[in-house]
């Protein structure tokens, strides 16, 4: 064959992952095949198959992938990835204190290209992680988009905005949506993102639900984080804050409720009945003492919930394999019951539940028909063997670390742990640059003010 | 300088750690030293100083540690190593089922060399880890100390022995102890090993007290494990398990206590007036739901703690620094308050308090003096910048796969990663081979029988 015959030829796929174990869901239950190949055309799967019988030859690129489990790349269904730049600066201190004196003082202090770089920090911390898709709601988006865009990763941005900034800023943040809403080849979906109950009005988000509406977008908003938002909901509105997201119209469209700790069992009786996904965080709910959520009464409910980091404020980094093995041993502290929240429901919510809280059903699963973000975990450390059981090792036993490769949309991000995309010491470089000025702390400087009963 | 006047000028030290960050305790309070070195010279720190300060043409060995954390290497206060054959064997089930229908008909299926091995893959995954000593609580305890002696780590060995299996097996347990006192070149501390209040009456917890006492050794014991086990020891001996095992005199000697999950404000006040420790392991409680330990009344009352990992088939990992995390964000989250076990006194814990656990106060620092074990953790993911907090760091991002290099009693175990005394791919094929006999369960040969009230 000359080299014009080898042009002429279109090899059948664009990649093809050989040899690797592979996690996938038969009859609504996760197992592991053995030895399998996956095969990519563009950005999508196209073959699952025992190896040997795709042909090699057939792709333009070929991943030998022995000794190593694929799994979905993982969905980050909550965070506000930029605050990275903060990890570690409110260690053990209350809820209260750690919005009014240290975020959101510290929140003040940040400009647009701070949110590039950080963002980038986060974007490469989550690639290693083998996170390919986040749900951001944080500040000065069209920078989080540019980062994603260059990064080469999935996300969902809502541009975060608080009551008190008023009408204007919201219509700002319509615009963001409007203007990035199937960004990046497709890679970005755009949500409205306000604050909260507890720091926007009903009227304010009556607005927000008119924008969202208009816009055919969803609505990804904190709520019920603690018992006393919806003490104080409950003076100020006579009713809970999901009964008043409801009043004001936002679960006319689809929306995401990140924690909903303290919902009550008529806020899940409310909120089953409309379009509304719910994000857990434990690692946050745990560090910051916040308590349990009533995730079995959620999925009882039949109410879709994901796994999402929050901020590494609170939970220190953006690794969704810790935050899905806290989830289940929390919940099983909690119910003083160590059958509750088992292997399979532990992935489903981490999978499945994580790309329907996204409404994005082409994410999740390693299947064919579905969006190519495939994550290689390596498994030759001594803490992943012997392997009677694939799925415990994956739920507590693997860590981030051992991702070597991460694929999103159908290109690499990642191989044997060298990021492809991120050029992480000129990254660090800028965050450095910036830190002595992010730093700084004065409380009369601050971005919102978290109530207090 | 020719070869001859070479070989005679001895080097000032063995090894020399160059251009670290160091943890390092100072006036009662951990502080992360920047840019030092460490010298060892035998088995002791000898030196530890600016870089710069210490000439590496003095060092026969020169360990270059830019970009890495230096930590005393992680000490393991309770565990059960070769468990890791049966790792993700018994998922998801309670507390009474785990131990009669999977440990116990399981552990009826090993045999000496089964432990050998199986204790080698244990070490394998501690190392990788980052741990250097490990409490072992296990049977054929022969094998883990060959194992031991053999991978270079350091261990506190206890021969485990149940009172249905009489006085000549506890007499050959204390055999063992006189045995191994001080074997491995001193890495080896031998310790009496019975199982529990609730499987040793105390008659025999009185007759293992006093092979203790003739040995000079300590007694390393599972206590209240939950509240059931306290119900069920008034209900037979009229006190709680502490209670018991001081009226047996075991507080007579040093005592190790795995768990004390359900000690009462009395068996803290028992506890604290005799040489008794408590251990750790917070992964298996919350797996589990086993309850959260009064930790922070422990302190208070002045009692030692210690952290351990339990063994891997209810911990499925042998990963101290998880358990450091997971001990933190466990009691904030049970005591309702974000502020309690702050930094600080979670690395007291994990490093002073686990030392002392195992009267062993040259562990667990890195000062002049000190025996050599020494952890190098990469500082180069993502997920560890900015250093803004290099404790919260440590605490609450750092993994195990972190692990860079191992250092332990002077001698290099780990070095990039790579295992220098262990050949892993010979302890997983020989592992391997014996998976199908060990795996078999049959209820009614199993070694021991968990009680129920």
């Amino acid at each position: 064959m000359n080299a014009r015959e080898r042009i002429n030829v279109m090899p059948e796929f664009n990649m093809l992952i050989v040899d690797c174990d592979v996690l996938v869901r038969e009859n609504g239950r996760y197992t592991v095949r053995r030895e399998y190949d996956i095969a990519i055309r563009g950005n999508r799967i196209v073959a699952l198959a025992p190896t040997g019988q795709l042909d090699p030859a057939h792709s333009e690129l070929c991943i030998h992938a022995d000794n190593c489990l694929a799994i979905p790349g993982l969905i980050n269904t909550h965070t506000h990835a930029a605050m990275v730049l903060f990890r570690g600066l409110a260690e053990d201190v209350p809820i209260e204190v750690w919005f009014n004196e240290y975020i959101w003082p510290l929140e003040s202090n940040e400009e647009p290209e701070d949110i590039y770089w950080g963002t980038l920090l986060a974007i490469a911390e989550m690639i290693q992680s083998g996170v390919t898709t986040f749900a951001d709601h944080y500040f000065f988006c069209d920078e989080i988009a540019r980062a994603v865009e260059e990064s080469g990763v999935r996300a969902h941005i809502g541009w975060a905005v608080f009551g008190h900034e008023g009408e204007e800023k919201l219509r700002q943040t319509a615009e963001f949506a409007a203007r990035w809403q199937g960004g990046a080849g497709g890679r970005i979906t755009t949500w409205m993102a306000p604050h909260s109950p507890y720091l926007c009005d009903e009227s304010f988000l009556r607005k927000t639900a008119a924008y969202a509406k208009a816009l055919g977008v969803g609505i990804h908003i904190h709520c019920s984080e603690t018992p006393e938002q919806v003490a104080l909901s409950l003076k100020q509105y006579g009713v809970t804050p999901p009964a008043m997201l409801a009043r004001a119209g936002v679960f006319e469209v689809p929306t995401l409720l990140a924690h909903g700790i303290a919902l009550t069992p008529e806020d899940i009786a409310l909120v089953r009945n409309h379009d509304v996904a719910i994000a857990q965080c434990p690692k946050t709910y745990l560090k910051l003492a916040m308590g349990t959520a009533p995730v079995r009464a959620f999925l009882e409910a039949g109410i879709t919930v994901g796994i999402g980091t929050d901020g590494a404020v609170s939970s220190n980094t953006l690794d969704v394999l810790e935050q899905m093995r806290l989830l289940a041993l929390d919940q099983k502290q909690a119910a003083k019951d160590s059958t509750v929240m088992p292997l399979q429901t532990v992935l489903d919510i981490t999978f499945r539940g994580s790309a329907a809280a996204l409404r994005a059903p082409d994410l999740g699963e390693i299947a064919v028909g579905k969006l190519a973000d495939i994550v290689l975990l390596r498994q030759d450390s001594a803490r992943l063997f012997p392997t009677h059981d694939p799925l415990a090792n994956l739920v507590y036993a693997a860590q981030a670390s051992d991702v070597d490769t991460v694929i999103c949309d159908g290109q690499l991000l990642m191989r044997h742990g060298r990021l492809l995309t991120i050029d992480l010491p000129r990254v660090r470089a800028e965050v450095s640059a910036r830190l002595e000025r992010l730093s700084q702390r004065a409380a009369e400087r601050r971005i919102a003010t978290y109530p207090t009963m």
